[in-house]
């Protein structure tokens, strides 16, 4: 099979295996917008457990606005992984973390479900390298790695295994931006992906300052919370240094700053900033800027600032 | 001098010292604030470009709220430091990044300003036990530093050389409190101390990763303003983790994922989860989280996370 059975919009029946806090947030946002959802889970209250988890997360999801014809009644719990799969559009498996369980069950997935029918894993922790080995279509099975809670953050990491074909990976990415999720495509496998290892650096170094009683839990959290985590909802961390740099940009930053690599300002130790990285990130910057001035970003990130500190404050009051 | 001359409330008048883009910003903030400030930079357009810094700003607080009498009028840029200094109630130098230069300038201010007002600094990138090396009364310096915008972002981390006196860190801490900000007192210096540290963390994976060819600028950024940074600005990263251990909170996440910290999901390094560093973590989490269950804890987080998306989604729009 070397395409996919449906187009993405084609897709009317989502389903989701697993009940826990990620799965349960999956069939809560398929559900969100107007798909017919078949859950499976081994565990007894597998459909108590989910019918709580969407209705907690059903206030939220109104206010976001539903799809048309979006109700918590298009669930169905069945009893088994094969009734689960044999009428599936697309599978989102959300097993626990367990690298054996997580290959019996793809396997077991794989061979129930429609061919041609993408199949995509919630793992944070695995490769798909590792996963797909015992299927036997392996070329459709991809990770589609969601962030907590998936019916309300965006971000969707995908990034196939050795086995996986090229078809299946872009299948997936265009059936997530089509449900309204924010994908990236990577290229090549790498523990942790992208946002995890950046959220892993942070929250090592975290972990070593109070190990060595350089900070307190409650320091760090208001360390991001009153400074820099207010501006990386509208401009991540590295068109925040774009913005450092004043007219100059992320050029003059690295150019200026570059020196302060060597700083001993976190324990992790810098790359060499070699003139192809340094190009690297300023190309990046300037692809990301996509023409707006540094004064515009500016008045933009300021705005955000403003707006994304009030929200929270109301937030905050309930 | 073992005291200060002001009461906190007592200050009319601020002396600022550095006319860039974070003195101008502080200068921004404290006409905000409803005070009398005083600036001097040796640069010949010194006061054209704190007028423009000014100017740029107070669209901005004019929207959060200015203080009675604010105005940009009381500001006065005067031709030499002594006279800057001469009436300061509190003076906040920041000049560029460079030691002798900054203990040069401290010494000048010091020698120049009244006595038991307290003297902080801007400075990102040193210890005030390098730069308060050749003042006279050593005790009243203190690190001030704060975030790009600081008329926007409220962090300051507050933190002492080894010559300071403890009241003048405290008068200090004070202070900024009163003028809006919010303000972590450090007990030790640390370099980078500690937003910054946790900032540096990411930006070095980050740098690796666009170094290996492992993730694009773009990647980076939207793996932040899509994904964990969302939450961010609500809860900070550990009480974040708190919520990703369930009902059982931080305990059953360490307990549970404690492992994951031998994974290679970063270039950095855990420490080791000693039964110490455990229970920091958990205590820390439950302090912070003040009685609140993971249950309200998730409703805020999901009410903020939808406050927030949509705030930075009309701060785009403009």
């Amino acid at each position: 099979m070397s395409e996919p059975t449906y187009e993405v919009a084609g897709v009317r029946t989502v389903t989701c295996i697993g009940a826990g806090v990620i799965g349960g947030g999956w069939v809560a946002h398929f559900l969100a917008r107007g798909y017919r959802v078949l859950a499976w889970d081994p565990a007894p209250d597998a459909a108590e457990k989910l019918t709580r988890l969407v209705g907690n997360a059903w206030p939220a999801l109104t206010e976001l606005g539903l799809a048309d014809g979006a109700s918590q009644a298009n669930l169905t719990v069945v009893p088994t992984l094969v009734e689960a799969v044999a009428e599936a559009g697309f599978v989102q498996e959300s097993a626990p973390e367990d690298l054996e369980l997580k290959r019996r069950l793809l396997a077991e997935i794989d061979a129930a479900t429609p061919a041609g029918v993408v199949i995509a894993s919630s793992t944070s922790g695995y490769s798909m390298s590792e996963m797909q080995v015992d299927t036997a279509t392996p070329e459709r099975l991809v990770v589609g790695h969601p962030f907590n809670p998936p019916y309300l953050i965006p971000l969707v990491e995908v990034v196939g295994g050795r086995l996986t074909e090229a078809w299946a990976t872009s299948w997936a990415a265009d059936f997530y931006r089509h449900v309204g999720k924010s994908v990236i495509t990577m290229e090549n496998e790498l523990p942790g992906f992208i946002a995890n290892r950046l959220q892993e650096a942070l929250w090592r170094e975290a972990l070593h300052m109070v190990a060595n009683g350089e900070a307190t839990v409650e320091q760090i959290d208001t360390a991001i919370t009153d400074g820099p985590g207010l501006r990386w909802p509208a401009q991540g961390p590295l068109l925040t240094f774009h913005l450092a740099g004043g007219e100059g940009g992320m050029a003059h930053m690295l150019d200026h700053f570059g020196p302060s690599l060597k700083s001993p300002w976190t324990r992790l130790e810098a790359p060499e900033l070699t003139p192809k990285l340094r190009n690297a990130m300023v190309d990046g910057c300037d692809a990301e800027a996509a023409g707006r001035s540094i004064a515009e970003l500016v008045a933009e990130r300021d705005r955000a600032i403003i707006a994304v500190q009030r929200a929270v404050a109301q937030a905050r009051r309930g």
